[in-house]
C-alpha cells in the first residue's frame, strides 16, 4: 500500500473498531498477522458493492459503511460463524474526508456491536466500489452449508420478507403505494440498514440442515438449497412472513418476497423432530422465525396457498396447475 | 452472490486452481470453510488494481490476471509467509467470455505455481476493478514485520530496481531512450509480469529483522521500514542493482530506482554477523540479492555514492551535502 492509502485506511478505521486479543499486527504492514481460533474452521467471505449497481447515487456513506459490513456479517450468519476479522478494499473518486468519516462510522457501528476487528485492506483512486473480506470460526461439522437439506426438513425464513424491495422501490419512486412516513421510513430502513442474523446462525449450529442468506429473494435463494441438496421444495404463500403493506400488494403480492433481493434475512432447513429445540435455542434472540414449507424428494420449488392452488415456479415464470 | 456471479466465478476460476487438502469448502456456499495450519499465524493482505490507475487501459486480460496475484503473493512473501488461499472481488463493466478466460489464465498460472486455491469471491458489474484478497501462514515469531530493523543491520535488495519503472515509461511512450526489441520487452514484462518473491520471503525467516516488497519504489518503501523502526539509513547509490540501460538515465539515473513503483522485489534488513547465513539460506533460489546500505540510528534515509557524496533524501525533494 502507498503511502497515503495506508494513511487513509489507519485514520478513519482504526478508531471504533473492535480489538481483540487474536489479532498480532492489524493495519499497517505488509499483511495483518491474526492467530486462528484452534480447532475450528476458518469461514472466509467476500462482497463487492458498486455505487449505482448495488446503492443507488447519492446513498449517504453512513448507510454504505454500514450495508457493506451487514452483508458480509450476513454471509457469516448464514454459515453459522461467528464474524472476527475485516479486510477493506475501498475505491474513491477522491480523497472526501466527510465522506469518509460518515463510512467509517456506518461500518464501525455494526463492527463494535458483533466485536469485528478492521486488520487490513487497500485503498486506490477510482469509481465508488467497496469490496469487504471478512473471516470468522465455526466448528466444521456444525457449519451450516447449502447442501444439507433432507426430504422432510421444515423450511423457516427469520424476519419479514419483501421489506426491502418494498424500501427499493420507494427510494427510486417506483412505489404504487402511498404511505406515512413512518412506514415509509421503516421500509427504507430495511433496504439500507437490514440487520445480519449473527445470532441466529449461531443457535442454528447443530440444529439447522442447510442455510443461506437471503440477498436475491427467497425463490433464487432457497433454489440454491434445492439445487446444492439435490431436493425440491413446497412453499405455502400464505405463511410468508410479510408486512401488511406487502400483503396488499394486488393478486400477485408474493412476487416481491419471492424475487426481490436485499432483505438479507436467513433462510434454513430443520429436521421436523427438531422445533422444540428451535425454540429453545431461539428463546433469548430476538428474531422471528416462521415455517414457510417442507423440502420434498421432488426436484423444483412448487407454490401453494391456503387454497390449496400450486403453482410451479421457474425462475424466468411460473406455471399455475388447477 | 447471485446466480450469474456465482456461476461466473466458478465457471472461469475454478479449473487450473489448486486443490488443497486444507479447503473443506469452496467456491459456492456462503462462506468457505478452510483449515488453518495449527500453531501458525494467519497472514491477510489485500490488493485493488483498478483500470487506468493500477494499470493502462486495454491491458491484456492475462497481464491484469497474473499481476492480480502477483502484487498479493509479493506481500505474503514480504511476510515470510506461505500463500495458502485467494478470493477474488471482480467487478466487470460486462461478461466478455473471452476477457474472463484470459484473465483467469493469467491467475492460475501463478496461482498453481505457488499452490494456491481460489475459495470465494464475488463478481459484480461496473467498472474494471480487481480486489484479490490472499491468505497465508507463518510461524509468529518469524513474520518478517516493518518494525525489527536495528542500526548495524545491512540492507539488501532482491532482483534489479526500476526495471518496471522503465516498462511504465515505454508502455506510455514517454521513455527518452530507443532499446532493441528484446529489451524493450524485457522492460514491460517486469512491469506486467512481476516476480513475487515468495520464496526468498520464506527463506529469510528467522534470519531478516524486517522487510517489505517495493512497489511504491525503494526510498518510500525502505522509508516504511525506517519510520516503522524508528531507525534511519544510508544508501549507496552505486550499489544499487539496476539494468545498464537505468544506470544510463542522465546524472539522476537513481531517481528511477528510487521512486517508481511496481517492481515488487523485497527490501530486507539482516544483521551484519548473518551474511553467510543468508548465501546458506539463498543458495537453492535462483534470486541475486544486493548489499545496498546499512541501518542507522540517526532517523532519515541518506544517499551516498561511491565517490563519497551525501544527499539527505526527502519523499518531496532531496538536499545535497558535499
Amino acid at each position: 500500500m502507498a503511502i497515503s492509502e495506508f494513511g487513509l485506511i489507519k485514520r478513519y478505521f482504526s478508531c471504533g473498531m473492535a480489538a481483540r486479543g487474536d489479532v498480532l499486527l492489524g493495519v499497517g504492514d505488509d499483511a495483518a498477522l491474526l492467530t486462528p481460533a484452534a480447532g475450528e474452521s476458518l469461514a472466509l467471505s467476500m462482497d463487492t458493492l458498486v455505487e449505482g449497481v448495488h446503492f443507488p447515487l447519492h446513498t449517504s456513506p453512513e448507510h454504505i459503511g454500514y450495508k457493506a459490513i451487514a452483508v458480509n456479517l450476513s454471509d457469516m450468519a448464514a454459515m453459522g460463524a461467528e464474524p472476527a476479522w475485516m479486510l477493506l478494499g475501498l475505491t474513491l473518486p477522491a480523497v472526501d474526508e466527510r465522506w469518509l468519516q460518515g463510512f467509517s462510522e456506518g461500518l464501525s457501528q455494526l463492527a463494535t456491536e458483533h466485536g469485528v476487528a478492521l486488520v487490513g485492506g487497500d485503498t486506490s483512486r477510482g469509481p465508488l466500489t467497496i469490496t469487504l473480506q471478512i473471516c470468522g470460526f465455526v466448528p466444521p461439522a456444525q457449519a451450516l452449508r447449502r447442501d444439507g437439506a433432507k426430504a422432510g426438513d421444515l423450511i423457516y425464513v427469520t424476519g419479514q420478507l419483501g421489506d426491502a424491495g418494498l424500501g427499493l422501490q420507494l427510494v427510486l419512486d417506483r412505489a404504487e403505494l402511498t404511505l406515512e412516513p413512518s412506514r415509509r421510513d421503516y421500509f427504507i430502513s430495511r433496504l439500507q440498514r437490514p440487520t445480519p442474523r449473527v445470532a441466529v446462525g449461531l443457535a442454528l449450529r447443530g440444529l439447522a440442515t442447510a442455510a443461506i442468506d437471503i440477498s436475491d429473494g427467497l425463490a433464487g435463494d432457497l433454489g440454491h438449497i434445492l439445487v446444492s441438496s439435490g431436493v425440491g421444495a413446497t412453499v405455502n404463500l400464505d405463511s410468508l412472513p410479510v408486512a401488511a403493506e406487502v400483503r396488499e400488494g394486488g393478486d400477485e403480492w408474493w412476487r416481491l418476497p419471492l424475487t426481490a433481493g436485499d432483505d438479507y434475512e436467513l433462510c434454513f432447513t430443520l429436521p421436523a423432530g427438531k422445533t422444540a429445540a428451535l425454540s429453545q435455542a431461539l428463546q433469548a434472540i430476538d428474531c422471528p422465525v416462521t415455517c414457510i414449507g417442507q423440502i420434498e424428494v421432488l426436484p423444483g420449488l412448487r407454490l401453494t396457498s391456503d387454497r390449496g392452488e400450486v403453482i410451479q415456479y421457474h425462475s424466468g415464470g411460473y406455471q399455475h396447475f388447477g
